[in-house]
């Protein structure tokens, strides 16, 4: 999407070197271009899966990530995320809006951390719901289903 | 409101710049008119809802909001959010008294968490608990639904 | 109780000035008198219910808070809730020993927290669990109800 | 045990006043005999029963934990708990492997918390987990009954 | 594997005495060789099975850990766990991608936490769901089981 380009291109060409790498601790990549620090929270969710049944115990069962969310301001979700955030459940969003419908376009929680903490955000809480859904009970053959709803929130000072 | 509105004047006219702008690093909006920082904490909720069924994986889940409410000191929640803040579930609270009845104006938590920030809240904790209601035995088509609250905290010390 | 108007008194009188409100920086309320900072932990919980039905999405659905719980050294609990404390079902606990039975003459759980605060405790954490408790069978029209247990873990170091 | 009475005196005896109470700052009871810092996690966690039932919102419903586990290094274990620690189900471990069956002579998490706290540990995470069970469908007068794991993650570094 | 004997060489050999033990504060292991920290987020998981019935309440319910997973960049994976690192439902993953299928070849968080933090990681944040499976109902002298799934985040910066 334009937006994400225009914030990578943002980050790589004026902030990280506005004037020729002269730049100084002072103007990392969480600043703005007029050296105003944008602070600010990014929630990232999760729905996980889980299938309890006669062969739970024999799999490993590791962790199922279907799609990553993406909630706060839109000029922040873009600037960390860029091209590879979907904004089209949520699209031509004013930069200082809010969404909630913003999804990442790759599924590893890890790596959703990893450049949230390039951007100079860090991890304040998390936390996680559970539930579990019963198959229907004229096929008793089915296994069970549960999912659960996790979030991670994510503050730049 | 009145409180809100009075809450608002104070913090755009006399607390930001009490003396023509040289309020330094000293006086922000955090601080009561006496230099004495007002601190406490704030706890932002909601109740999520989601839809378990048939398509539940073909749809991307985001995370729904039905109302914020906001716990705490009443003149505490004033200043935060201001006339965001709807105080008709509680109305005619002393400043001084405790409320687990507001709410916001808006739904998105992560513009709840930006005003902490910005009067100088920090979030501390946060803790979700989940459960699930079955749809009536006799109306098996209905998709399951099932609930969770999720609150967070937020100090200011 | 006598303990907790000792202690209030305490607070009052001797730590706050203990010679004409010289005390300076270095002895705060969370200090005993003889200067050795008196640490340790306090956990507040509360139990929820909530009710889920068909006018469940219509009310607001505030946090209800039946009663709020305090677990810990009950000379800590003593210095921090005063005579805001109940200690009917725990009568007689020597200082040094800990209760889990003490709870809260208020239901704001943010008033207890702003309490913690100012005896120098600050929260480490809190937890969430929940159930859900469906109405019998036979009579279905009955709202289904759910219940959870919160804790916010406190510590003074 | 032996083991955990050589932990105790070590502590009162050699780390405490190592050449007649000159040990200053840097020989604190969370360091070992030759100045080398332990650091290391320790998990404590119990299970919770809860009743759901008609008199469930008569009484105060306390919790109740009806045995505290510690998880972790066996010698850091015994270095916090000494004589309050019960091996007997994890006996002969040597003080470098790693235990999940070791268990307290107390029933207060708070008593735990405070010798965690005086070790040198603090908490930094806590989580726990809900479900029911539900009494048997031939006997609807039973009371319902549910559990909960929760657990403490405690550091040192 | 070869990737987790480099790394193990690689910290042992050059980043703890590069030099002859001159390393200095400033070449930890937790940097990489040409000085650049290489910070980042591992999470991890494990499922967690409990039996309620009727002899729950007579055994000491220890926890019961399955199996430890590892989600986060192989490289930093590698790097602190070494050769206890099982990489086999996710063999021959280029070091700079993420993985959410490695595991641990032993059993205990503790052990885990305690090398994430020799590497230099710290726990940010812990959440844990929980739900139930019930026995099949022709069968109702089966004890019911619940499974659990907590994750531990842990972040290096």
């Amino acid at each position: 999407t334009l937006g994400s380009i225009n914030t990578q291109g943002l980050k790589g060409d004026f902030l990280r070197s506005p004037s020729g790498g002269a730049a100084g601790p002072l103007l990392t990549p969480s600043q703005s271009l007029d050296g105003s620090r944008r602070s600010g929270y990014i929630t990232i969710g999760y729905r996980g899966s889980y299938t309890i049944g006669r062969d739970a115990q024999a799999d490993a069962k590791f962790r199922r990530v279907a799609r990553i969310t993406v909630c706060g301001k839109t000029s922040l979700a873009k600037e960390v995320f860029g091209d590879t955030l979907n904004e089209s459940r949520d699209p031509d969003r004013p930069p200082e809006r809010y969404t909630s419908r913003y999804y990442l376009k790759f599924n590893f929680l890890e790596q959703a951390f990893d450049k949230l903490s390039e951007s100079g955000f860090h991890m304040v809480a998390c936390s996680s719901t559970g539930t579990c859904a019963f198959a229907s009970s004229t096929d008793q053959s089915e296994d069970k289903i549960w999912t659960s709803y996790t979030e991670y929130v994510f503050c730049r000072e």
